[in-house]
């Protein structure tokens, strides 16, 4: 209960002065730090003059994704220039990606709570040895969808667990912990306005289950493994889209609890693939998903640019 | 219980014919089976004569790595020709990559848990799909020892979780299924001999967490969380040395008991970057580390061809 009492003093405060706060007493006292998996170290890079500017993170699965969005977001914020290249930050190493134009940053996370949560270790470590301040963070993410038409994006309101439960449960130094998984439900709310400005697709506030595992975790049949039926699998499906489940996902209730946390504020926008209720398999051609893939990039960029003045 | 016994049943028949047998009777219904983070479908691919030859499969965290070894197993195969590149088969996408060379594939899963068992569900299912037979797979990882001389070489006894049991547990349709994590005892002892043989590196075998986390997960005190002292972390890790573990990594549960339960023989080998009770940063110049990173593939290229009779 002390711990959980600390948190919730570290997140009040950190939304007070909107500087990103660390909930670690430790790093402060150290003499360098090596954030290993972006390959980048305080005694090598002087990260204020590197990302003290940085507003607006946008994080995603897939490396590739994270490139087209730099390019993408470069060219509506009329910072683009004819042949530039984005060079990636993190060279060398291949665990993630990140890029930087202008006041944006655009990182990957790789696949799952695990993956995502050693990114945000290390870039909310970034962000406060940068001593940056009112950092917004959006996950852009693909995901399956609960009764949705393909092509959907959902708007995430909590993160839950497979068992429908708002928290984010991980075993530290062998006990149980439990964090809190809301969203900032501001932020929810301008994105919904920004969809509502653009008129190009539909847009939904929902929750959004995150799973630890894509096939036997989201009760898929087309797993290598696979000990239920489809019946099982529907009932579990209809349960959760009456408990107000609009899409399953693998990284939002660590994004919302280590985000909440450290005073940044976040929010997860996805496309939804498919509607589960009607498949597992993605069997959509490679075009279309590419266009869904654009959908949360289309309406996190309106957001920025709304932010910045720039519509 | 049930279930478990199913299981239990699987695993038996596997392993007395030798053959990848899914945990699913589902797929063999399909008419297409899209392995969709593979960028692979049973339409467009004949999958026997792609894989059909496959006996030996080693996976990796990094892309990087795994494209490094797949050049590496091929000059030790003497199956190397000048110039000649490895493509990666998981063309089109940047979840997984994907190389192949005689009889040994080398796969990438990226980090943590989630991420290894999507990849490990569309592996066992390509295997299944190619019809191969009596199949090796060994993880070639990194990890955090605990107690060994950095570079140190940990064969996995037993993947156990953040409180040392020898249990991997999943949600699946919102119930709690617990499944073993036993590695391929055998298989444990031939990369023994192995390591013996060599004489190259010191190896030990011993029992392996895997965490679903890098940081708190792990009680390192360098994360953007921590409420823990290091009076409590060393405490945490002395126990856990005392309960016979070697070292900390973020894969082994699911690899052990997935492969269990399709009839792959499976095995973890991890070097060990540092010695956690000494330390949480990895600070190592990175040739050390490099060539710590190779010792694995060294130890498993000698064991793949031995198998062969190469050597």
């Amino acid at each position: 209960m002390a711990a959980a009492r600390a948190e919730a003093k570290e997140h009040e405060n950190s939304h007070n002065n909107c500087l990103i706060r660390l909930a670690n007493p430790h790093v402060a006292a150290m003499k360098e730090d090596i954030l290993y998996h972006f390959n980048l170290s305080t005694s090598t890079c002087d990260f204020p003059a590197m990302f003290g500017d940085v507003k607006f993170v946008c994080v995603g699965g897939s490396p590739t994704r994270m490139k087209k969005f730099i390019r993408y977001i470069a060219v509506e914020l009329g910072l683009d220039h004819p042949g530039e290249e984005y060079p990636n930050i993190c060279v060398g190493t291949d665990r993630f990606a990140m890029y930087k134009v202008g006041p944006v940053l655009s990182v990957s996370h790789g696949m799952g709570v695990p993956s995502i949560a050693i990114m945000l270790h290390e870039l909310i470590k970034l962000l406060y040895h940068a001593k940056c301040s009112n950092v917004s963070i959006i996950r852009i993410g693909t995901s399956g969808g609960i009764g949705l038409e393909p092509g959907s994006v959902v708007i995430t309101q909590q993160a839950v667990d497979a068992c429908f439960k708002p928290e984010f449960e991980q075993i530290v130094l062998g006990k149980r912990v439990v964090r809190n998984t809301d969203m900032d439900e501001q932020l929810v709310q301008e994105l919904m306005q920004c969809s509502a400005d653009l008129k190009e697709f539909t847009t939904v506030v929902g929750n959004t289950i995150c799973s630890l595992d894509f096939y036997e975790g989201q009760g898929r049949l087309d797993g290598a493994i696979c000990f239920y039926t489809e019946k099982d699998k529907q009932a579990y499906l209809q349960a959760a889209q009456a408990a107000g489940i609009r899409n399953i996902e693998m990284e939002s209730s660590v994004f919302a609890s280590m985000c909440r946390t450290c005073g940044l504020r976040a929010a997860v926008v996805c496309v939804t693939y498919l509607d589960r209720l009607k498949g597992d398999q993605i069997t959509s051609p490679h075009e279309v998903l590419a266009e869904y893939e654009q959908r949360p990039q289309r309406l996190v960029s309106h957001f920025i640019k709304k932010s910045l003045g720039k519509v």
